[in-house]
């Protein structure tokens, strides 16, 4: 194992998350609970919101195993945070279908806060969580300039866990032993590697059952939404996950959305691959062997995505 | 240490949260993510956000350490709970003062769900976390039947909590040394118990300052509620820290809400002392020994909320 | 997710160790901080030093998360344990260089405790970790009379972790993420099954740099051994992961010994292949695709085992 | 909550641990659990031994929540350790009666290596666990130089969790919450602040059956030393729990040997007092206000203790 340089170490470990709602808030509390960051700065529109999310968490410290401020800030106190976490988002619209239907609204939202935030927090890590994912992270990687071991999103991450947790109840093995993964867009254009699907060094046989619980776990996330009007834990607990890979230099392996540099023909778009995930960001990306149809499938998302790149950024 | 038979523990450790709405949830989350309960059913009048709710938290199953199974249910699922969570009320009106204000909407919530859940889960513990949480836990005792050690109120202990870390702040000890108690009613009649406080056995001398905190502390609940329109980490910590003594039988001592038998006069009513939590509920009330102002303040208390239970149950 | 029966969670959950020397210690202290079990029960020839080790970890309670119960025990104090790890061991001579010359020795050391241990906890899962465990898993079940799913061994589990560590360190990729398998003997006819090794979904090449590595992994437990005359953190451990995914039916992915019902036409011996470990014990053995050469190896190890076996039983 | 300044976080947080016998390696093993220390350097007279125990819980990794490094070292890569702990010692003889019997030898020990570790490690805290461990403690004041902030001993905090955990098995609360403090020497002149002693806010009354657990408690080390040869599980828990403290700024508060600096007359002698622990080292001491008896108790351990200092200091 390789460990941050001591330069990255200054000071208390601070994370800023942007966007203290339901999504921001899972985050931050759990964030909180494990003791990774020492100090975590809420950054949102409403101010007073903000502040009373910030008094709540730390009326809890009391609880707490590792002490840990939490602080209600403007834009700018997001200086010197290692990561900086995006879940500011345009109101979700009732009838969600697609997260699509946020590209504009949130694309114009990034266009005021990104740039400022790479100003201010010029070396930080970005972890783009508002949706649709793919194309803010791409929008990201141009408003920031920053490199692009340095911005990533959530990506199929979620998709592929709420996929594992499915084909766990169906076959009996722990979700975090089901090495399958979902790729390619966070949204329709989603699809499970499953070519090279292991639990245990065994291959996992790609049947028309495990198949269709892929179907089910891509709409998941609409499912939930449309029964409680927003979905927060699984989500809230794969940004921690990627965060604290990043804080600690665990150097991690997950699906995430990232800059893809020519693999399979694709390029010019943000797309989850599997990534490794330490202090420095994307430590490296992976690059399964995919079968002909997956690799399709790969590219089919990225003219997906790109086509919505084109439209609103 | 002793242990619960086994008559205790059959089956999965099971909670049931009735009502899962910012404080269920947070609580329900906070469970998840420990393990110490491994099925929480979650009720709500509002049968699809609660299975949303339950979907969500499944699908972060890939990142516990210990499988825990969540689902929505009816009422008659808390059958076989070793602890049932009260978080259900009515509406919070938005210029909130009082918690008394809640008393007499959820007065009627609770004849219309205790004596059901009393039916369906006869040898549960009961936590109530619904305000005026002194008066609905009284009431608690009533409809319900219960012996008093199976029935507690949330009480002053997030009360205390905010006070310690308010402390800590002010004096350099971490919250959960300073051994200082905030007793009496969970809202406006409710005193700090400086006469014996500590912190490694010296005593917290009873400053200008520390009232002043007191008194912060006191209204910190209502301001949170101003500043995001709900509390939820707090008293969602403080609910599971509850549960957890009584699932692993810890017997920590916090101060709770329960039916004041003579103490000081007192009786016909429930308010926070100090008490021990374990696997058969309140294991002990203890007694601290209050100085004649405290005793005042408590015997206040205890007339304060007296009145409202006459009102409304 | 499924869960245990209520028969089988009666009582505070019972572990039993046998051999409180220094792998069975940190066993005992790592379940201890962790609170899966709740009852650990120390049994070794040497009655004080069982009750010492027990007195010494009970006043480390104030430090736990979860009461645990440490005690010292007779043979027959087993009964109840949902696991019997199994640590005892005839001392190690000076100069070791194979698990093998301990087999006699502790063959008979199992002669006279298994089926006495059998008869006093008939529902037992029993974890083997003496050496040589593939040996000794076997005596196991034929002296117990155990279905083969509760009898296993640790087997090539610690050998798998060494190698993922240090190809941790090479590659860079957290070790839990490596999906790299040591299958065959936990001794000299150990094999990497690096044909179907993977990490975020990418194959793991088979260098002559990481065949090296295997090499190392393989001979690093005798390495330790010299240097500090016994092992017993990496193997705690390992010993602890597979009884918590017991205890809290985690069903969980590692490599064990277990007996071999035919692949690759191998029985009448216990190897090491990935195995699902839940409440039951072995819920299922996993089948890796091996290449030509690894099955070679696999048919080899069981030649070398079946003939101590043979030797010794 | 203050945090430590940037500078005293530069590079993973390191911590050194002199003499990797049985105290020495349950701490680095529990700090290694942990992960609030990224750096663990074991530094003893045995090299090889030092390898050994860094290759083994190195070799646990894959188990790990946070990486750590472990390694053997030599004296000089103390250097830039936010800890230095001191587990070095001479060989306990058979039939222990007296820590003090292991004076002379340590403290020539200590005249040995704690300069040397002083010139390498200038601004380390140094926790002192080796016995008698109030006399090394004041030698190892004199001998580095350091502030008295920066140098404490383990002292009655081991003594006072012993006593807690028998108190508790007896009136059952948990012993985090039975705030009784065993104070003065970590040895034959050690006693209960009773009079100060409370749990929940209540006072623990002194009864003949509570002072037979005082002198229980505190002959217990002896008594498991006799039984098993060492102590290791509680007093490396206790060193766990000081340094973590440290590390993690978290203040606690907990009885330490420390310089006695006028309090009731004693002064030019380390005695337990309790006190709060933080990124600067002793933050404070707390000053409980004993009875008379516990007074005369406190000067007697004084003056034990100083004789000691002088016969080999």
């Amino acid at each position: 194992m390789q460990f941050p340089s001591g330069a990255e170490m200054e000071g208390p470990v601070k994370v800023t998350i942007f966007g203290p709602g339901n999504v921001g808030m899972v985050l931050a509390y759990t964030l909180m609970l494990r003791g990774a960051a020492r100090e975590i700065v809420l950054v949102g529109a409403n101010r007073a919101k903000a502040e009373g999310e910030a008094m709540d968490l730390m009326h809890a410290q009391a609880f707490l195993q590792v002490p840990v401020t939490v602080r209600a800030g403007d834009l700018e106190d997001c200086a010197g945070s290692e990561v900086v976490a995006m879940c500011a988002s345009v109101p979700t619209p009732e009838g969600l279908t697609s997260r699509n239907s946020l590209a504009e609204g949130n694309a114009a939202l990034m266009r005021d806060l990104l740039p400022r935030i790479a100003a201010a927090a010029p070396d930080a890590k970005l972890v783009m969580v508002s949706n649709p994912v793919d194309v803010l992270t791409w929008q990201a990687l141009e408003l920031t300039g920053f490199p692009k071991e340095r911005v990533m999103g959530t990506g199929t991450l979620v998709d592929s866990i709420r996929f594992r947790e499915m084909l766990s109840a169906m076959i009996g093995i722990h979700p975090d032993d089901l090495r399958a993964y979902i790729l390619g867009e966070h949204g329709e254009h989603q699809f499970p590697a499953m070519s090279v699907a292991q639990a245990g060094g065994e291959k996992i046989d790609d049947t028309p059952e495990r198949r269709a619980l892929c179907d089910k776990a891509a709409h998941a996330g609409i499912e939930v939404f449309r029964k409680k009007r927003n979905t927060c834990y699984a989500i809230g607990q794969a940004a921690a996950y990627i965060i604290e890979s990043i804080l600690l230099n665990e150097r991690r392996t997950v699906p995430l959305s990232v800059k893809i540099d020519g693999f399979l023909g694709v390029d010019g778009v943000c797309l989850s691959l599997p990534v490794v995930v330490g202090s420095r960001g994307i430590e490296r990306i992976l690059h399964p062997d995919l079968n002909a149809m997956e690799a399709e499938q790969f590219r089919t998302a990225a003219r997906a995505v790109r086509q919505i790149i084109e439209e609103v950024c």
